[in-house]
């Protein structure tokens, strides 16, 4: 796996093991509720930084395969696996890379953790941005969460990365026992990006909520996005769900609720920006499947490969890092429009 | 109002009826459901058309405000209206066009519909593609709808937009009844885009749905995105929410259940694709609310404007034009891939 | 003709006037020496202006054309003229607005010189940024010019925009020549941009020198571009091309001569930047001409329309123009690059 | 050295030697005109082909460095070369890769000429387009070419890539002259591309001309770009300059003289491409120079490592390369125009 970063500002002290610490959060086997693929995932960073400083250059990093066997895809080769971009990726190219899921692998989010980390790091140094991500809900078991106050380590404390211990425990049942079914079960991620300057985003087309929509959906197995009240806002009316505001400490309003989420007409309001993202369940299960071979004709499957029996505690450090990245990309993008004196 | 559509390709017969059309079903004042302000939004194409065909440059279109009443916008001027885009405009720019909700008035959307419309007519003369959105909830009132078969023509029979007749009725009281205490309501639409060709999409970061839930967040009062089994997808099993392939007509795999929506790994796989948005109830109410002055000092608001109590009869000709958008693109950029022959 | 500008940043005091007085230097009708054509090429804003305030949204400004005679571009109809966009314009699309040359019309240039006005009104109130153009050279006859002293006003003074008095005189005998000939003729102009800081450009593919070859080569009848020493420096050794540095005055090395052109690596060195921009004479010409028709038969031509016997004197403006555009996207590029603090 | 090259095609048979052929050509050591540094430049593809063909997914190349001496470049650590991008790097990001020039040496010429071999490949399947340059000028030695029947074999006959044998034999003879006396010499790059179909480039910004003028200075060293006439082409007059049309065989237009290099109003039309490059003298020499220190301190400085006396043979593939991916992004471009049927 590879992956470049470009756009990263010149002199952010930056050292390999910083970006390590969020990959060993995402990669496999760190804990039976994942693939039990053993990956080390050690990062390489190959270009872009002199010194331990950033150099305003392309930061180029590789993460080499270990665990790979490609005879195990082998079965893979003439037919198309259920609700995974087998058969799309050969309607669209024509050929496909058959052997461990090419491109559409989920290996390919280490490259948007690895470039989440850098973002994440210059986000903190430059505004003290924080942004925690956590496991909200695994099928029917959901999670009471204090969004002001929950942080990074009490998430990883949990190995489904719930802080909430009692939610946390009845998802790791029930992750066991789908897992021992060979089945697979869904969830929603929930995110709160803290600290964000008020400022950030476009007015019409790359609304901030509209980047991290597309930063979200374009996750493997996402099928959902909400911002602040989401789906759950239709329920109420207008005077029900406007956020008042009222005046803040800093001579700027605030809002006591934040059913905007943090974002108003696409820009970002100075509260905590919460977003879900809903993950499907995955598609790989041990249960014998009907598909279809390349020619067309009807064929069993029943994958045998080593598969996650639910995403969710991995795709907690790929939602932040997608968050960073989305943010990194509007705080620098504003510099470029708060340019001339204050009237 | 003025908008500029490039990338259209030469030759595409083009009349300013067929835009106006899809205005029309946009434009406020057309049914008690909207606000009562009154505009023709008739469009005028200055450039890009060249005796009924599109030139292959940029066509661009305007619409003139008729019915503005700057005044009516007097006592936004010094305060931010709650869940608006007052505050992170001023706080984004340092100045704000306070008459008229400036940059940020859902009159915007006039330009999504005018260029929608084009991309709709290109994708139904290229390939047959046929978008149809509808109100698929109004706060807690759902309706049934056939995506196989349902027409813009049947959306169209209803005040509120909504195929389901009997639901229709229900969406239609309950505007009324919010309308009537000054307050507002928000909901669902639902869009299905049929005869979409497998292969549109990329594999990674502008994946179909990623660029669809980018463009629904884009909107105005959008507060989340779903495809196919979205949110409800969570709590189904692995081996409940695959979509088994079975041989197709037309040599190519199809899938009798879609809660795929119709993309698999960010590309089209040739089944309809199906996507939710949700709209949260309008921010201006007539009900008084708390909210802050510009130099920080809390005042009360009751808006006298003139405002819809539910913007999703109007969001259905927007969703459609987003999508339509989206598609065309999306159309567009594999004619730069599927260049060499078939293997 | 309309333009809009995007990405201006909010705040800046712009009136109509400033734009207007560089429309004047480049409307047609200002002197004999120009095409007989009159146009008052009176510009409108028409958004992005807020109480003489940029709002930072998109800039949309209207040129509206007085003195067009459609009529006489009735024989352009079915012939292609030599060495204009007629038979490329068509070989593309498919079809052509074939009045008044469409699209290919150098009146697209309006639209460049509106909007590189704001840019230039930018890059003053910023970084005191100057850049000044003249006709260093029409046919054979060169210019002797001060490139540290030259202003917009000695430019100015002439009817060849040329601020050698001498070589002035002998320009504007040259195109009187050719005029009265119902022939043309082309040149060169230069252009100095003064007060650049260090550190604007890219170190690969969008250069200062590549994204202003880009822009010059994007002018109607340019065919070449020099930075620095240009085609001329070919001819030098290294050791006798090469600017020594010398220890400046502000902490920062300068060079006493400027081979470079200001600009090394693809970055600005805080020296002049220095370009040469070459113009074919005029395509459109009195003198009959073979061509071909749309159907591939030999015919003849003689142009009857109002044309310029050479463009230099107005492509000055143009060249400025183009030259502030790329000068203020890579300043505010800058902001995005320069964040972290010195190390 | 990596390099990323996107959007390419799938199905596209490509093997590693073919890539290799054009950095053969372009690798330092190759013959005695240029640097003695001797690397073998040898590629390795690692993403993007599959059976020996494209995926359609991004190719990832490495060329690892073999030859490189960092304490050859100590010297450069405290000081600015003359007419090198040491000091502008610094000035821009505020710190520097000093080691081997960091991001700026001409190393990174490799990516380009690694991408053009697919770009070439591309096109030579596509279309039939062959890619031609060669030096034209070396200091004041200028070369008598064939641009219609000149072959990349009859370039690479001779040590100065120059296909006129006497021309070459002075060019040699002068590159040898300013070798010995550790000096540094200039010149001219022409290349032709023929049998590009007509409808390539865009009418206003993004014409074929200006994408090329952008992709040539792009090049370390180069100066100046020039598209048919150039800047020549000044000294004629309209009547002489314009390119009569006269009928051609395949019921398009053609044009006996090729004054407007193949591009008319940014736009191909059917006719060889012709282009120039001008390259500075190499700013590397033995020659002691004067400059100046990190702190702003006079200081002398006589390289001694190993460079080029002459960079034009070497330039030629990198013009190539560079030629082959603008042709090929424009003619990828094009298939999303030429969409519907001829009218």
């Amino acid at each position: 796996m590879g992956v470049v970063v470009d756009g990263c500002p010149p002199r952010l002290a930056l050292e390999t093991a910083e970006i390590q610490a969020d990959l060993d959060r995402r990669r496999p086997g760190q804990s039976r509720l994942t693939t039990p693929r053993q990956e080390d995932d050690k990062v390489e960073i190959v270009s872009g930084l002199f010194e331990g400083r950033t150099l305003g250059s392309p930061i180029a990093m590789l993460v080499r395969n270990q665990d790979a066997r490609p005879g195990a895809y082998e079965e893979m080769r003439d037919l198309y696996r259920p609700s995974h971009a087998d058969y799309t990726t050969e309607a669209k190219y024509g050929l496909r890379a058959w052997h461990g899921g090419g491109r559409s692998s989920a290996r390919e989010t280490i490259g948007r953790v690895a470039g989440g980390a850098i973002a994440r790091k210059f986000l903190r140094e430059v505004a003290g941005i924080e942004i925690v991500a956590w496991v909200q809900r695994v099928q029917d078991v959901d999670a009471k969460v204090d969004l002001e106050n929950v942080s990074v380590e009490q998430v990883d404390e949990s190995l489904a990365r719930c802080p909430d211990g009692e939610a946390s425990e009845r998802m790791i049942e029930r992750i066991d026992a789908v897992r021992r079914k060979g089945d697979s079960v869904g969830g929603v991620v929930e995110c709160v990006a803290r600290s964000v300057p008020p400022g950030l985003g476009e007015p019409i087309f790359e609304k901030l909520d509209a980047d991290l929509a597309s930063a979200m959906l374009s996750l493997p197995a996402a099928k959902g996005f909400e911002v602040g009240s989401g789906f759950g806002g239709v329920a109420l009316t207008g005077s029900e769900h406007n956020d008042p505001f009222v005046p803040g400490d800093a001579g700027r309003p605030r809002t006591p609720s934040n059913r905007s989420g943090g974002i108003q007409g696409g820009i970002s309001n100075g509260e905590p920006i919460i977003l879900r993202v809903a993950f499907k369940p995955t598609a790989t299960i041990r249960t014998e499947q009907d598909t279809v071979s390349r020619d067309n004709q009807p064929v069993k499957l029943a994958a045998s490969g080593r598969h996650d029996p639910c995403v969710l505690p991995r795709a907690v450090p790929i939602v932040e890092s997608m968050v960073a990245l989305v943010l990194a990309d509007h705080w620098l993008r504003q510099r470029a429009v708060d340019v001339l004196p204050d009237l």
